[in-house]
């Protein structure tokens, strides 16, 4: 089935393998008149790109962003954006050896049944490579929810048991440090446990925080279009998620209401609420908080320990896998986090224009 | 905008508010031939109708249910299914003070800011009652992945810190429970916990599990749609669920990758795994092993305690909330999870059938 | 498959069969704030019902429709409007013959093909009776847009060899002639060449048009969502119809680009056009003029000579089709027609609303 | 909006601009295991191109297609394939001059209306190079319904004046003629109509024919997304057309019912019909005739004769068009119908397989 397109009215579609000979995404919906060039775009993409750490591969991919169409002489025009991105550090041989057997905690397995076949070369379409398109079109969300007035803001909250401590939160750490944390110190506790993780053939998982300020209130819709509900999809089709949280999350299961209910309250004549617990959303329409989410990723599968698993052969067999491979996804999926996010807000933004018949007969009679 | 519909193929668009005439829900894509009367529906409504304990709101609703369209003598006909529920117990008299102010909590003033009014009684749309649809549309989901030899069972997981005891799993508990945990002593203990609550006029929030047996491997797509993303979706868009997790959900933020890989192994020829950290699913796609999804719920927001908040003329002021509420909001919700879980694993398993060009094939050259 | 959705934003799902209980829509995506009751729709309703002239099948509709849900204190809320028609004159006695053959130019062989078995009452899901749903939520559609200044119009162009003359088009003539035509006159010659068709146990086909004022320009999207493509399909879909044309339509065939091409003038300032073979639609987008279309419309299949036909037992036979059948299906189509061609621009105007940064910018920057 | 997505399963998204870098295609959700290559979707590319004849624009695009993903070893994989056509052949300097002013006939004037300014090289986004890919598209379309003994055949029906002969039907005439007509009689004198119309810097109009065969009765849905309604949104998107018909089309609103009635009989069993004035469709639903239909293709807008219009600065001026255009939009656009028959009814085919419960039930009791 067409599983590679997200959104209602700004709606993009992503394709590529992560050997294939190049990767892409297609924006369509973009409103006219948007400022866009490709620097705007590469920056996003250089947050993604692996070999800038010790605690990542040294895998390189340049990631080097080209728009095909939909920009004309600076601006958007309105019609569907097309970002292209050549694959150039394919090494397919690093592979052959992958295509008889199914490696554990891949989608090896499950493409082959479901499909009869699959493009085993770097993981093909499953790869984490995949994700290039996602944080492409993210940047020019981003792009225009800050014409808005609204920024999105992810980080690495925790790396196996090492959590960044929020009460020191340095924005600028987010990007200069390995680990993505707002925390230099937990930086480097980070650090060090990734490295044992490396030195033990293992790999860590983590948390992804992601904040959204300037939201206004109103933003997303009752039932199954719900805020939160539209956010959990995006997010948990980033690969390795396996939980999202809104708000204080799993918590809520062990509070009792009078704790969790935010109070709301004027604050010089606008609304406001005393605490956050719901994170910015209610019956999931945004209340004008900050908005929070959660998302937690599982560790690398690739481990070069040896594991045990099945060809298609029918044997099991024992295998150790070779080839460059991060001990941690987690920092280079906080700018895909960031992206799908702003992807949501701004499809609501959108779709939230219409709402009243008042906003309709405002706009069409001054057309 | 249009957020009552759900699905790609079997596609469901409920309707109605918690105290209007009547609510109900179209099912369009059902499969012609299914045998289908209002009891198979019936006694799914029946398991969320309220007044059934004694931690449960004494309101009474019966929830009738009635097929308006789409079945012709005893079979469903491929064309749109009505089912209609008239609401008889509503006392809107009960809810006219609260038109005034906003509840903690509840969706009263997000409502207000997207739409600048609201049908205030009851919750209007944003009540739970809304999930009377998403059930009847439910039972029918349930009946027709059981016919594929697919079993879908939610259950109570823990209400606060109440855990059930899932190593005496007891199915029929779920069904005979005042609180729906597979696990009778647990009952015990959650409800005088829910009693307590009661007593401080608070309520308690809790976990609801969902366990998937029959699932083919090869369902769900990659990249967006994401078996585990569109059920993310389908669950967090159950109002009150703040965290969704899959198979090892958070945990897998803390563990290493040693661990939490599950070993494919050849059984008596067929794939299996060791372990189901995965909780079914790899890269979006079932692997054939159960299906383990967690939501987490909070506490029911309408407590009987004053509570701080603001009113319509800019004035802070304090409430306290009548009418009859759950002191906790999980059972009902039980058997709105199964819901939910069936209707989007019954749709990927539609789209699952154009996944192969051999199946085309096959398919027309039988016709 | 769900084929009884229609609609990006405003979205409407139709459901009901012929002889079933009742049958409906449900309009999701209505703007909240819009000025509602039930004889606002009744009112259409009423124009497509049966009985009411000597050309019109005596069978009895009432049609009364009941508004259920989305509507609060005399105005719609944002939520889903479920509106339901009861049927009253069912009479399935009269079917229990078709449902062993396939009427000619009917859907029955097609729904035996396509689903095994079928509701044989009334045509059941394919019976013209599926387009009251239609004509409620157009109903809505059309005061929505009455509130933009756009104003809908369809009237009968021709029946059989007659056409109306559009040089002394009048409007009251639409709503009181029995055939809807804008022209006394030739409803008159009309009424006769029908009257000939009953008395040869005949039907006759027509063309109905369709005039859309008020319209600004830059409504519709390039590519797939062209204006006239959605049009074409809204109109299309409904049954009967074989040919769609937009503006001057198959004349464009035989015609040369120097008279096809539409001259752009400055009428005081604003951009005028001196004709408008194209229609009001140029590259998918509306250019401000009139928008003018037609829809072909088959005789109706039922008529009462015999006929020869199959049965499902593999037998060639010769059938006499009894019952209530209108001799001509066009005068009770053009509401359906106003209908399809309100949701369909509605939809389009919601859409426009974010072509542009500028528009979302200064939505914004007001809320 | 996002306008440049088409299809529900088997869903395509175009993008690109005339004189943009490049232009291309994603299609996403085509079955796994076609077996495909660059030539596949060359041949149909080549048949749309220009230059190719003296009744042809002298305006070369190689069109030369690239496959970027998507296929695997020679076999799709069940991902989106890229499609991407390289644009070489771009002189923007031809165009500098009609960015003031306003083309009579083209999207110009509408596409500033709505999007605020445009891409005015070449057309930009509404130039006929954007159907290249969906011919690219088209290709694969038609050919997996090759494989599932569905064969696609559109031709020139008539230009101007001059109608093919379908008496004498000759299949290689519309791959060797320039015209496109499946008559070399025709075609000398359509070619000599057109070589008058050139001479006048005139151009003309005409018909385009499609026949499907093969296709099984049972394919397409009531109501909204009939097959009917689905074709006719599918070729009015093509720019220029300005009408489209089903079987007899506009004849069917001066026939009388007895006349357009198809009879069905068995002819050696199987369900036949003496005629096909229904084009193969009934109900929205195919019967499994022949599926016949026919676009009516404006005038080339782009004349040479001086032509008056208006510019920017709210000058009514005069205009002589530069440039290579054809005479005829026709024979070029005989492959775009071909395609967007083909994507629509193998997108139906795919919604079928999921009509009916033992469909299912058969599907994944053999998986």
């Amino acid at each position: 089935m067409a599983g590679s397109t997200f959104g209602t009215i700004f709606k993009i579609t992503t394709w590529g393998e992560s050997h294939g000979k190049a990767l892409g995404v297609i924006i369509d919906g973009c409103p006219a008149g948007l400022s866009l060039c490709e620097e705007d775009i590469q920056v996003y993409l250089d947050r993604r790109k692996p070999g800038q750490s010790s605690i990542s591969t040294p895998r390189k991919e340049s990631d080097q962003v080209e728009i095909l169409s939909g920009v004309f002489e600076g601006r958007t025009t309105g019609t569907p954006i097309s970002l292209l991105i050549r694959n150039t550090s394919q090494k397919s041989s690093d592979y052959s050896e992958i295509a008889s057997y199914y490696r554990p905690g891949h989608a090896d397995y499950t493409f082959d049944a479901k499909y009869g076949f699959r493009d085993y070369t770097g993981g093909g379409r499953s790869s984490a490579r995949e994700t290039a398109g996602r944080v492409a079109a993210g940047a020019i969300a981003l792009k225009l929810l800050k014409e808005l007035g609204i920024t999105v803001t992810a980080y690495t909250r925790s790396i196996g048991p090492v959590s960044a401590d929020l009460e020191h939160f340095d924005r600028n750490a987010i990007y200069s440090t390995a680990t993505c944390m707002p925390d230099s110190d937990a930086d480097s506790r980070a650090t060090a446990y990734l490295k044992e993780c490396m030195m033990k053939k293992d790999s860590s998982g983590g948390v992804i925080e992601c904040i959204t300020t300037g939201l206004p209130a109103g933003i997303g819709d009752p039932v199954f279009e719900k805020l939160d509900a539209n956010l959990a999809k995006a997010i948990m089709s980033i690969g390795a998620v396996k939980a999202v949280e809104i708000g204080d999350g799993i918590q809520v299961s062990t509070a009792v209401g009078s704790e969790n209910n935010d109070t709301f309250y004027y604050d010089d004549g606008s609304v406001s609420k005393r605490t956050n617990h719901a994170g910015g959303i209610l019956g999931g329409i945004s209340d004008g908080s900050e908005l929070i989410l959660r998302a937690h990723i599982k560790p690398t599968p690739s481990i070069f320990s040896p594991q045990e698993t099945i060809n298609k052969n029918g044997e099991n067999i024992t295998v150790e896998i070779k080839g460059r491979h991060d001990p941690v996804i987690v920092p280079r999926a906080v700018v895909v986090v960031e992206a799908m996010t702003a992807l949501t807000l701004l499809d609501a933004c959108m779709l939230n224009m219409t709402a009243r018949v008042d906003y309709m007969k405002e706009f069409y009679h001054n057309v």
